[in-house]
């Protein structure tokens, strides 16, 4: 247990799964190119902005200038080894992968939330900005990905998912002063993939009106 | 007369209306998310881009980051609020209010407009893009909900509005030099209401092609 | 051929194409609100988030704010000559006029190119990066305008046209070690022409899958 949060917290375990949730958030941006018929350009659009957007719009309303993948090349690396992979199986992706799929987008989720989060603490902002800028990073690029795509963004009115992101936002702040650092990052990490894959089991949807 | 003027150009009177505008531009969002039958978290989206989409827009474009936001959560609280009380209250709302929202909304707008123009001036911005400005400020809240709900933002075919924050802009620029400021604000708030009410109670439009 | 290099590479004949290339986006902005019948207003908007809009979301992501635009009227009267000559000649426009428009489109497009690497370059960014917002400079401003317009943008779908951005951009470093600068800007350019010219004359289209 000791050696599996050491593991999970490290900052490079960290950036390995930032760089995983990149791909996986692109391959859902490539799928969508693929049901939209959209060229091989237009799926690559689609899977950058999925990959990349929420960290950028997080950025962008910041101040982190130039935007952190102008920094790093291997996040456009990611990318395109993201539509690469979609086209050469995109039978599998659609049809027997779509779990582990929901898996892996899953844990991105999480990651991506804990990354916005820091960042904004970083750059001096208060708990509550930083849970949405967590958010935001988490489930932003879908949205604009959707948009994109001319459809109404799935966020809006399926299942769990940013909740899922505010859910562990909430704990980061509830137990940071108390825990350990590292763990702090793995609980949150944790809740956030609970609350989503338990929403998705037992069909939990929010409220409507 | 002297005492109206100065209540409503006080600072503290335009930031109670500013948070006003943004309570109110709110609940046009939630309002359109009840329509689209979004779940509570699209409301509670929908309500913070259209009452803070259009400052994010301006604050991001001339450099003033953290955009406005972030520096204050009363702006945060005001969204929750303008969610909570739509769906209190939305049979009220959509039947009975309407006529109050517009008046509410209409006043946000000059005074949104009012506060992107001052905000570009502090930039070193020209008056050209002060208005400019004004006018993102006042309008494109609605225009990013509407792009989120994916349909036709209204601005471009419905009614004056952008324009009444154009009008107000103009007078702001042709009595400055010649009129106290306080004043000055309080004519400016005054001809953006103006337009837009009587645009709405003689049907004004703007020209087709 | 030498003068002709020297014409076209001069920066003040740079800055004159970039002005007639926010003109010609501009127009396509206007035609495409004439046949959603917006009102006036709504054509100025989409004309303006034609002609700058790519160079606009290039300046936030690099951090170059405030955005060019708003340091130079130039561009603000060059998109209000836009709606101006677009609504007086509209019939010519959409009949005898389309070639030349393509023409100047095409232009445009090489020259927004060369604009977006070289001011990425000059905020120290990698060549990788600079090809991206060359691209993003040529090729987003019709990707907000379709968004505006609620249409899934051309861009995805559609003809080569980031593509041939992409080629000049690759082109563009690939010279830029060996030969005198004011000719990799005209060859990168040309490129950026050659190959949306030829693509539109031979049905080229990017594999969809």
């Amino acid at each position: 247990m000791d050696n599996l949060i050491q593991f999970l917290s490290q900052i490079d375990q960290i950036y390995l799964w930032d760089l995983i949730g990149t791909t996986v958030f692109g391959v859902s941006g490539v799928l969508l190119g693929l049901e939209r018929r959209m060229d091989i350009f237009g799926m690559l659009i689609l899977a950058f902005v999925t990959g990349v957007g929420g960290g950028t719009l997080r950025d962008i309303m910041i101040g982190s200038v130039p935007v952190f993948w102008m920094n790093n090349l291997t996040y456009i690396l990611m990318i395109v080894i993201s539509v690469v992979i979609t086209i050469l199986f995109k039978k599998q992706f659609s049809e027997h992968w779509s779990k582990s799929l929901m898996l892996f987008d899953t844990i991105g989720l999480g990651v991506f939330t804990i990354i916005g989060i820091e960042k904004a603490l970083r750059f001096g902002l208060s708990p509550t900005i930083a849970i949405i800028l967590g958010t935001m990073t988490g489930s932003f690029g879908g949205v604009i990905r959707d948009i994109l795509a001319n459809k109404l963004p799935a966020l809006f009115h399926k299942e769990i998912y940013a909740t899922a992101c505010i859910a562990g936002g909430t704990v980061y702040f509830l137990i940071d002063d108390f825990v350990n650092h590292n763990l702090v990052v793995f609980i949150t990490i944790m809740v956030v993939i609970a609350v989503r894959l338990l929403s998705v089991k037992y069909h939990w949807e929010l409220p409507k009106f």
